[in-house]
């Protein structure tokens, strides 16, 4: 299941970035599995990890590759995370890299590694090398869709989004592809995200850029507050295209990432575990930016909150029981306002006057909610997206072994 | 569903304090929703309430009460929790304990008002007063397992707790009853307990003494990690029976305090909502008990987590991502040892060399376990008690409004 209507993009090719797949059934046959993107010599890469104290090999060695050189491939497998593997898992990384870097003629640090799928396993190395030349032959600047479905877990849907901004220096395409649908909470995006664009940015620039843009998206979401091992979003700026030169052009550009990863963000949580709603959270007038996610994540992740959305019960008690249980300093539940999709449903410490239980049933008949919390303590606020817990979600991970 | 067998105990009776239970119809007809407990004179009360600042209006009227005299009653109703009520959820507790307090020729403020059931509706006070005079009829020291059922919920099981401690004075007997299934997590216990021995114990003493045991045993519980609006624990201590007077009388009760709130709060969690599995964390080795209760409690809310236990599934991989994620500066992986059941899971960053898949499911097949995580980080340790995640919780929680 998944809330909404759904349609992968046209991506217009990003001159240098080439991108393929092969099936090397890693753990299943018949299966784009393995996935490899080509980055452009003198292009910049910016990279934003999983903060989980278990995070995975891969993330290890790309974090180390990361400082050596300007990186030229991205490997991803699915199937196996090759996370909590050990000192084994981090030679397995590095042997998929060297691989990679033997057929490509490249130095190992120009391999990043990416897992993505059980936890545990002893990644299948000779797999992976087997699948690669498969993979560079496939490499095509037309290649985006089969790659986005080639990263897929328990994801039920390709997901992808792009853009194009006009900068003073001409028009900068902004292309990426996402996956991830459980073990989703922030810190950082608890997925996969891999994106590029064909602007001139320096690299410091362009890693402040990307943890400002994840920030606000990929780690504003949760299905199910489990941080994964093995997040990662990447960031490609192939410097083929104009510069950012301007503060006007600085603004349009990374409104522009911004706007492409919350998309690949909300993407994530319409195809959630199970999901059948789609929840925003929206926290104004609080202190500061952190303690508006505070409570936002403290509502999102409340298991009787997502278990009414998903019976579309109005129950506005465990709404308000939830901010209220939320870790912050001296609430004064008199300020509180709460609105469910533009209705008053709490003010001054109770139910709101103007209230009726038909209001609240009908916003939540629907596919699509916003809640909104006002704490009446400053100007600071934040959104979240969530989605609902169902009887699929519990199937779903009662099931599989991910 | 419910965990393990369960017995209510023979409650001895502890002179002075005498229950007494109504149906008020409140919510539904034919059902025991009304209890009074009559405290004698000269007994101290001590007391603990939820930390969720939407704390319902009988939390605000039972704290304010306890402020003034020593309490003679308590007055409990269930099928509504007078919580997100506002200013006429207070005048209406105050004015059910009023009602009792005429019957009864007491002061008002010598009534304290428990509630729990739906937040949000408006108590019903007329119900309540006309249950009162039925209630105070039944008074009667024998009326323990009669006074469990009528604070019943979702719980399926009326749960008790007695026990008998030797001090140099003579004899203490110590009862308890408890209700709550689900909205279960601490700050405080996210239910009602109800307690009483027959030692001479002063008020500040027996508050500390209270807070202590609670902190160890109702707040150290969690179903669902969403905690209630109307949680309360009370202690009476009539002092017709023994002082404590020596150091090691002191140790012996707080033992025994402790021992029967331990059992209360463990039967919340057998009779959690959904539950097949009662689940038992101990992380050891961490560098304060704070610590130990986050990394407990971050494993105790993992969704995937309770749903792997929920499947028999030993996903090890599921807990130690969960272990990671928790929010401990510099945890540092490699010194980490994870066992379930006894039998080592994790080590080294990894799996352990000596686990076998066998293992764990047998492990993971029986009805209560136990997941020991050493952080290696220092010599602190807490208990944290959960159940799983299952199909029948989604239900339970879709469908009915609490």
């Amino acid at each position: 299941m998944a809330v909404g209507q759904s349609v992968f993009p046209m991506m217009p090719p990003i001159d240098g970035v080439r991108l393929g797949t092969a099936m090397a059934g890693i753990k299943k046959p018949n299966r784009r599995d393995l996935v490899v993107i080509e980055v452009p010599e003198g292009a910049t890469v910016a990279a934003t990890f999983t903060r989980n104290a278990f995070c995975a090999a891969p993330v290890h060695v790309a974090r180390d590759h990361l400082q050596h050189v300007a990186p030229r491939y991205l490997l991803i497998n699915t199937g196996n995370a090759n996370a909590g593997t050990g000192a084994r898992g981090r030679q397995d990384a590095e042997s998929c890299c060297a691989s990679l870097a033997d057929l490509a003629g490249v130095d190992v640090h120009q391999v990043l590694p990416f897992s993505t799928g059980v936890i545990g396993e002893p990644l299948p190395v000779e797999r992976v090398a087997a699948g690669l030349p498969a993979a560079l032959e496939s490499l095509s600047e037309t290649g985006w869709a089969l790659a986005a479905e080639g990263i897929m877990t328990t994801d039920t849907r390709i997901k992808g989004a792009t853009t194009q901004v006009e900068l003073s220096g001409g028009t900068v395409t902004i292309n990426g592809i996402s996956k991830g649908s459980g073990m989703i909470q922030p810190n950082m995006a608890t997925m996969l995200g891999f994106v590029a664009c064909d602007a001139a940015i320096d690299k410091p620039q362009l890693q402040q850029w990307l943890r400002d843009a994840v920030q606000v998206s990929f780690n504003s979401i949760t299905v199910d507050s489990d941080t994964s091992t093995n997040d990662a979003c990447t960031l490609v700026a192939t410097g083929r295209g104009p510069a950012v030169e301007t503060p006007e052009d600085e603004r349009l550009f990374r409104a522009a990432l911004t706007s492409v990863l919350t998309e690949l963000a909300q993407a994530i949580i319409r195809d959630g575990e199970g999901a059948t709603k789609f929840v925003t959270l929206d926290v104004e007038q609080a202190a500061s930016v952190d303690e508006a996610r505070t409570v936002a994540f403290t509502v999102a992740h409340s298991p009787l909150v997502k278990t009414a959305l998903y019976a579309s019960d109005a129950n506005w008690g465990r709404i308000l029981a939830a901010v209220g249980r939320a870790p912050v300093e001296d609430l004064n539940v008199e300020r509180i306002v709460i609105d469910l999709g533009g209705e008053r449903l709490v003010e001054h410490g109770g139910r709101a006057e103007s209230y009726a239980e038909e209001t609240g049933a009908r916003v939540m008949a629907q596919e699509e909610i916003i809640i909104r919390i006002q704490l009446g303590r400053g100007d600071a606020s934040a959104t979240v997206w969530t989605s609902d817990l169902s009887h699929d979600y519990v199937s779903i991970n009662a099931d599989y072994r991910s």
